[in-house]
């Protein structure tokens, strides 16, 4: 019973938004390596972080990405209905159609603890989740950055 | 946000059990070819199942697997709680340590999401299901065999 690992990066995406200052712009590189997250990965999620208007993205030299709208507007509930291509909690197509699928009661009681899950998301926004950010900035080496990011920085440039 | 297929296949394989008559015994391919599922993938289910006091299983000729308690006191989220390898709705340490996860709250609040999800199964037994246990049976082809099943029968016979 998990998340996709595209879900979990989308909120990881949206938290390291929220930790900066307003104004200012990341790249997708720099969220990478300090997610330690392959950044393909990462070029995907925020391509559609940005259709869904969470982030914008500004190209050319100075360009990068930040949040599209405040941190106490994203619901993390929204987040996760919208990133999960589904949201369907067993797939009674698979291996091929369930036989006994037209009369079976489990897929709604499935779907009503799906909205239970959801429901307790729907109370938390991207900002309820930033209440040590000081912390979350050191853990994060953003602001100052960490000796491990300036390590990467280095060899980058190397 | 999925069950795995492993779960999603031991509650099918409950209920086609659930739905024998009392002191009936079916086989794993029985099973197999009902559901259209792979009788490896079953083997391994009902392996578990077996091992988890939900059937039992008698070797030899006329031997097979029935249920080893009511369908009353079958709960549903117990049967996930148990069959789900994993019930951690992310990951933190892929691919690898999340760096804030030391005070992150995601996790503390997708697992209360996760409880809710599972509160709401707990009101549900595998007997709970079955309410219209005639037309699954029908559907099934159990109790009567199903043109389907007869085919497959007569299939394996040649």
């Amino acid at each position: 019973m998990q998340l996709t690992r595209y879900t979990d990066y989308s909120l990881r995406v949206l938290i390291y938004l929220a930790l900066q200052e307003e104004g200012t712009r990341v790249t997708v590189s720099e969220i990478s390596e300090h997610f330690d997250i392959p950044k393909n990965h990462l070029v995907k999620v925020v391509h559609h972080l940005g259709k869904l208007d969470y982030i914008n993205t500004t190209r050319g030299k100075n360009g990068g990405i930040c949040l599209a709208k405040k941190p106490e507007e994203m619901g993390v509930g929204d987040i996760i209905r919208k990133m999960e291509h589904n949201l369907k909690i067993v797939d009674c197509q698979s291996p091929s159609a369930c036989p006994i699928l037209p009369i079976c009661l489990l897929p709604s009681i499935l779907s009503r603890a799906g909205d239970a899950f959801l429901n307790v998301l729907d109370q938390y926004t991207i900002a309820g989740l930033l209440s040590q950010s000081g912390q979350l900035k050191s853990l994060l080496g953003t602001g100052e950055m960490s000796d491990k990011y300036q390590q990467i920085k280095t060899r980058s440039i190397d």
